[in-house]
């Protein structure tokens, strides 16, 4: 399966399929008969039961976690938008490669495959204040780019990124996607002073007005205002749910490419959960109006798929007590 | 190093380490180099600061964690506070042993080493309305089984409870350190009715009138209203502190029991984290008496150890985002 237009992908995106209503039920049978009080693993539970759902298996195992980096450049940093120089989106990739950032480390402490894709950085996006940030061609590229790097073999995908500017376009697109005022949807990302965050704002509000009302369209969204590691991350992620692999939402970024999907279609992101809520003050706004509860909230702002790889640890505990726990009967405990 | 009374025991909590300032200070500066922007690790930060703090190492691993569960009778179940049968305590202590449980299973996924210590299951302490819980030679005895019980070699320590009537115990203890009525500080445990929670709340307020200006003392609190897991829970995390190994608390037994060693001596509890705040209301309160911000709040409420285990992961991806990441210069980062 494959799309070679943003309509395509939205067929793809009407036609996912639903979790596997047999397991969930067989998965909520097997959860009411381990040895605990009922509901004393509390989240834990309801996170075992969807990704027995998700995979199709009411006593499923959590092996292969993969995540996936993308990395891009935008064009909107001609504005002056982020506290560190366009560069850094490239040397973080070299950082990535050997191994010596954040998501390195979480992805070898919880046992995740990690691939890297760097897209198109010498060729920065369109600033979005001007000009639509992509074309079709370039954003169902970004797209199919995300789409084709998940591993089919994979029981569970993490999506991250890169890109220096890219909570600015998160802001943008947010604030096209949910409404609101630019200021509301505006944070200091890396680490912008109370100048910079004016900037920021002033910049999210002009990319609104430049596009109108082209942005009822959740995929023009994603197209003006995106960027490629963000397009990317979309991509993976309607792939992962068309494979049924269940996803960990990242931080505001990751979020907000996300939610282009869930406002395109209805459920599109019902094999995600949220891993953590950041620092970023819009990114709980984002998952409320997700509807999704975060599994953290540790004041992280990293990026990289970080928040979302700590969570992982949460579901590996999840699955592991559903699917290893002795029920009353096979413990001989009296069950209250 | 041991004691044979409460007073000794007291004595060493007045003498108890504190952490290495040095690798803290030389830890805070590796902090401000590493790849990313300030503190856009959040918590994670301030865990791997404490964590090297206490391991003396400013670039510390985390390897070897212990998992000490510690299970009792108590006599106080005669006045029907649980909604489980006492017989359950032992029932389990066979389900830790069999690897059936939910510890085991976290145990596993968090490379933990796990020990079992069940404290006299055939001798229930004394029903603290009527007495005290314990004698002091049997508080005391309690207390060494938790202090000896620790690894020297461990590099952190998660104390775990079973105990069938202990957040009863927990209530009591809770009521007796910090003040406020019984009805504050009494919860639904393993899941009792309205009714049973009415038992309860009186059966805490019958125990907090029963021992009166003795309860000043948070010594004699743990004699005359904890159990023996909950003294030997005390003990242990006196001896890690004692070790310099840092320790997660864990849910509401667990840090009553933990509240009596910082109400006795304040620092006493300075090496310990509260891995998660649990769905009994009360714990919550605990955690803000001794100023601990826990790290997970996934409504759990099994004990065992089971909401600390699971912090297990935050904090080793912690430690290995801290001690395994290149600094700005090594990865030719720009720095903003």
């Amino acid at each position: 399966m494959t799309f070679t237009t943003l309509a395509e992908f939205r067929a793809i995106l009407e036609d996912l399929p639903a979790a596997d209503a047999d397991a969930r039920q067989r998965a909520e049978e097997r959860n009411s008969q381990l040895t605990k009080p009922p509901a004393a693993l509390g989240r834990l539970e309801d996170l075992a039961i969807w990704y027995a759902g998700w995979r199709g298996d009411a006593k499923p195992s959590l092996e292969a976690p993969q995540i996936i980096i993308f990395a891009g450049n935008h064009g909107v940093c001609v504005q002056g938008v982020s506290a560190f120089p366009p560069e850094v989106t490239e040397q973080m990739v070299l950082n990535f490669q050997h191994g010596g950032a954040a998501i390195n480390q979480l992805a070898k402490t919880f046992g995740a495959k990690m691939d890297v894709h760097a897209l198109s950085l010498d060729t920065p996006t369109a600033d979005f204040t001007v000009d639509a940030a992509m074309s079709e061609d370039e954003v169902v590229a970004a797209l199919l780019a995300g789409w084709n790097a998940v591993d089919p073999a994979a029981d569970l995908l993490v999506t991250g990124e890169m890109g220096i500017g890219n909570t600015t376009s998160a802001a943008a697109i947010a604030a096209a996607l949910f409404g609101g005022a630019a200021d509301e949807w505006t944070g200091r990302g890396t680490g912008v002073d109370d100048d910079g965050l004016a900037v920021k704002t002033r910049v999210v509000a002009e990319g609104l007005a430049r596009h109108g009302d082209v942005l009822k369209d959740p995929m023009q969204v994603l197209r003006c205002l995106g960027g490629r590691e963000l397009a990317a991350m979309a991509g993976a992620i309607a792939r992962a749910h068309n494979l049924r692999i269940p996803v960990i939402l990242d931080g505001f970024i990751c979020s907000a490419a996300a939610a282009t999907l869930e406002m395109a279609v209805t459920g599109a992101l019902d094999h995600c959960v949220a891993g953590h809520v950041s620092a970023e003050a819009a990114h709980g706004k984002v998952l409320k109006n997700l509807g999704k509860e975060p599994l953290l909230a540790l004041d992280m702002r990293l990026g990289e798929g970080s928040g979302a790889v700590l969570a992982i640890g949460v579901l590996k505990g999840a699955v592991a007590c559903h699917s290893g726990m002795s029920t009353f009967a096979e413990a001989g405990v009296s069950d209250g």
